[in-house]
């Protein structure tokens, strides 16, 4: 039997817990929300079988207030977000260390610049000078297309950008010198696989 | 001239912003907090010379209520402390993964296990599969020695606790098997140069 409740009174049904809170409040950090989803699923298999060890960094905030209450754990009051200094993901995959940022866009024929910060270049550019693998995880939301896309790339139209270049990596560029993921099911993003492609067709990756 | 208040008013000179809060919360978080420092000093001065890049992560915060006022930054209104599922730092150095936790003792002679969780030792044993350098940076702080101890240790010496084995790495073992830092001005903490000794002497870092 299907119980029917009064039309607009399913709010009554909802949990009190303030910890299930299923409110998500609009900001930019939620913009990738789905694409995120995917990477952490499939950074979640790779960890589950022993492929890789890779994980999203915590949001950096500066905790200002912080309530200790008898019997119940520590609530932070006050809090405030603070930029990162870093990219968002980071591990190990076969002895090498590995680095990325994961951007979506809803354009479909060139990838905005403006989804990266200054911080996040300049961090690209020291991992890449300790050898690190970094890279960018793109999503063309619209045309459902990823891809992996060499730090280098990107840091390249960074800099033309600063010299009156253009604004957004053409994705007829991506195409040619990025590697395209074809999503699966499980794991939903398989990027390790495409980076074994890289490596395989000898030590481009760069 | 100074000028006098009556006893018990000097709370009104205290600034009103709520940014400026210098009261630390007493929590375990902060035990090693100089020790944090210290290490987070030796990461900047590395990251500076480009000698390597290493961050600690944020602290992981479960984020359930966010104000959004006009014309100023969003402010966390609620949120929890989450338990990490990694160790505090890592990063790359000569194209090596690093991966590593900070811990503090005010033991003289032996190193508790207390110290550590379960999920770091999961970690590091998950780093080491995929070839990472990983290890532990120890403080005594009441004798103020410091060493870098393979995580290969600290992983063994859990493993025999669960099997009744003692509760602490004894610090003779620390020495035999670790390497000691030699404290500095700048950097304050020089473990990377531990650890050049280490692969110097071949690759016994394991």
């Amino acid at each position: 039997m299907t119980i029917k409740y009064p039309k607009g009174s399913s709010h009554l049904l909802t949990s009190h817990s303030k910890k299930v809170s299923t409110k998500k409040p609009i900001n930019f950090a939620n913009r990738g929300m789905s694409f995120e989803a995917e990477i952490n699923q499939t950074n979640q298999y790779y960890l589950d079988r022993g492929i890789a060890v890779i994980h999203k960094k915590p949001t950096p905030v500066q905790i200002v207030n912080v309530d200790y209450p008898k019997r119940s754990a520590a609530v932070i009051k006050e809090a405030y977000f603070k930029e990162a200094s870093t990219t968002d993901y980071n591990g190990v995959y076969k002895g090498k260390y590995i680095d990325f940022e994961a951007k979506e866009t809803k354009n479909k024929t060139s990838f905005p610049l403006t989804n990266f910060h200054e911080h996040q270049i300049v961090h690209m550019e020291k991992c890449l000078v300790q050898e690190g693998i970094v890279f960018v995880l793109m999503s063309f939301s619209s045309i459902r297309r990823y891809f992996l896309v060499p730090a280098s790339l990107v840091i390249e139209f960074w800099s033309k950008q600063n010299n009156n270049g253009r604004k957004s990596i053409p994705l007829t560029v991506i195409e040619e010198r990025g590697s395209e993921i074809i999503p699966g099911f499980s794991p939903r993003i398989p990027y390790l696989e495409t980076l074994d492609r890289y490596f395989g067709e000898g030590d481009n990756f760069k």
